[in-house]
């Protein structure tokens, strides 16, 4: 597994989080997280951190994570934790415990 | 800065490779990944990775990574490191000294 070297760059954010943006067809089998509603998700979880003024996070788009039966999907780096978040109070739960608190919201953790 | 916490599932995956496929219209002031090749790159990196076997590495598609003026970018989580990949080249060597030689590219590298 990938680790940090001494001669690495400083990391540019704290946390780096990806938000899967994915979306399938209508009745495709697996789903997609933008079918779940991701992308609104995604927004407010941006603005949300800017509200919050944490600089040194960012709310990042990517297309599928792998994991679309469990979406809406995040992932936290450098610390690799996935989320599903359903909600915008998930999205809170994830900034304010998380984030700003540096633990974990387990009962929306990946397995 | 997000630790790993002794509680936390097991990574899915040893390397978390995002490479950056934003697209900004033609003759945008910053230019934009896409705009540079980035996709087939990606494409290229997919299989490629596949083809070598690496079974604990997925390549994934991210949108703007906000670092446009210098791409190609990719991140190479957990542990952060940022490339420009300009060329197949360049990804062959990324996957070949970082991801199976655990090193750096270093001429490659994001300051």
């Amino acid at each position: 597994m990938g680790e940090r070297e001494p001669g690495d760059p400083a990391p540019y954010f704290d946390f780096h989080i990806f938000v899967c943006a994915n979306r399938r067809p209508e009745g495709h089998a697996r789903g997609s997280c933008a079918a779940r509603g991701s992308e609104k998700l995604r927004d407010y979880m941006k603005a949300r951190a800017k509200e919050l003024g944490l600089k040194r996070v960012r709310v990042k788009t990517a297309m599928c994570l792998g994991r679309c039966e469990l979406g809406p999907c995040i992932v936290v780096y450098p610390e690799g934790v996935w989320y599903r978040v359903d909600t915008v109070t998930d999205v809170d739960a994830v900034l304010a415990a998380h984030v700003q608190g540096g633990g974990r919201v387990k009962r929306l953790m990946l397995p």
